[in-house]
């Protein structure tokens, strides 16, 4: 972090330099089949924190890793990431028109394309992690490809978290029921980006595992503060339509324990999150800003 | 190839030895989220005849693979295969009812399901390819991931042709790029198949080449003999809706030449793939037999 530099512009430097290698990490709109890579840069490149691969930037820097080593990885998260997006609001799951401000990559694109641009990310990911080994260290590589797979998959994982979204939509959910599939659904993305920037970096197997923990508990603070944030907020400030959770009587922290009491559950995990990535020393001050900022925008 | 066991009775025993590595190698249907899990058993273990697998194990093994280290690659690139065909069926994309002769995951499952249960076995795929380095060589394992993902990527590659595929329909293609919609939707997946079959087995940069410009013959002369199926078959024998190209006025060698030129351009097709596969030497004798069996169902 510079000088005196607060968290916010540094989050928003860091977001921009994510953003320049994204560009270059995917086709042209002038490679064919050119609708799809349009499709896939109109919805990768629209913007939004980059809270994923700045958390493998923050994790991997903080145990000495180069920037340029993280950058791949990161990406491959931010691909995974906007895939999940575009294929979640799908008119078959959440029938969403507005995103980011824009619309939907449906509704700009129609669905056949965005299917298929959400496939292409998702496999590009996977390309992009196996393009270049970071640091020259092939079995790091492979680790990450690893962790990232299974964080993306159905066990705990993004798609076990979104079908047991779905499923549940409507009904009266228990606590663990709501937390498995926070765990899943944005956590286990979370957790895995600051755990491969420790696996890039080389860390041993306590700091990995430091990382892990931490990750953990900031996944689970963010989708508290993002369900409170669908509660509280305007389509303005959340550049999606808000609101909606309770109208499909999604199962949110808010809907089961109320906005209060979610404020709390949010403090207290980025508490524990605090002092986990403590054991890492003073290197890991910006992985301790950033579990503040995460529950910022909702206060 | 045990004594005097024709080509047929090869494939099918090859083809259970997959479907046993590809059981294994999916969730359980006992595993959370269950319906997801069921989703993607349902389609992957339909049956089929597994050739993109069965191609890795006989280009492999031509080279002097083992079974145990090629199966894992072998049944990602099935995965991959499955989750295409799942993704094709959805009413947004070809809306078919039918799929090896049960209905087609979506009808099953619904399309939210179906969406994610293709998501996740593209994802599986990955997750399989970096669990285990073949023969403990980890170079040749990201060589693998790398060359499965530029096939199932967007550039001459599985989602690009699947998209020049649906923007053609309703329309006069030219040669050209009907020749472009039959490389990448089907032959990037086929070609690599025997591709990562040659990197696993340790091949030399000729081999591997050898192998990839079989594997370029093959695949188109497969997409020819297909749409001549197409054409001449009954729902029963297909096990899809039959005449469903014609009907939708998709792009197919036959609309464009007749099914007699086509029978023509498969079968030299098939022989120039045997000429260039002669270079591997007697090894390659069931690469050889695959050639010619692939179009053997259309006379």
């Amino acid at each position: 972090m510079k000088p005196q530099e607060n968290i916010e512009a540094y989050l928003s430097r860091r977001a921009a330099e994510v953003n320049q290698w994204l560009e270059s990490l995917v086709p042209s709109e002038m490679t064919p089949p050119v609708n799809l890579h349009r499709a896939m840069r109109y919805s990768l490149l629209a913007g939004g924190k980059r809270l994923r691969p700045v958390l493998v930037l923050m994790a991997g820097e903080a145990l000495g890793a180069a920037t340029d080593d993280l950058m791949p990885a990161a990406c491959a998260m931010e691909m995974i990431h906007t895939y999940s997006l575009i294929h979640d609001d799908l008119p078959a799951m959440d029938n969403d028109d507005l995103r980011r401000g824009r619309p939907t990559c449906h509704k700009a694109f129609g669905e056949a394309v965005a299917i298929l641009a959400g496939d292409a990310l998702l496999t590009r990911a996977f390309e992009v992690l196996a393009a270049e080994a970071p640091g020259g260290d092939v079995d790091r590589q492979i680790r990450v490809i690893k962790e990232v797979a299974a964080a993306a998959g159905t066990v705990n994982a993004l798609i076990g978290g979104q079908v047991a979204d779905i499923e549940n939509e409507g009904r009266q959910v228990t606590d663990s029921t709501l937390e498995y599939i926070h765990r899943s659904k944005t956590g286990a993305m979370i957790r895995s980006s600051v755990t491969i920037g420790g696996i890039i970096a080389g860390g041993d197997n306590n700091q990995i595992e430091t990382l892990r923990q931490y990750g953990e508990k900031i996944g689970l603070a963010f989708q508290v503060a993002d369900d409170i944030l669908d509660v509280t907020s305007t389509s303005e400030q959340l550049g999606k339509t808000p609101g909606k959770d309770m109208a499909a009587r999604k199962a949110t922290y808010p809907a089961l324990h109320g906005v209060a009491q979610s404020e709390n559950r949010a403090r207290q995990l980025v508490g524990e999150a605090i002092e986990i990535i403590s054991a890492l020393g003073p290197s890991a001050y910006k992985l301790k800003e950033m579990a503040s900022f995460i529950i910022a925008r909702t206060s």
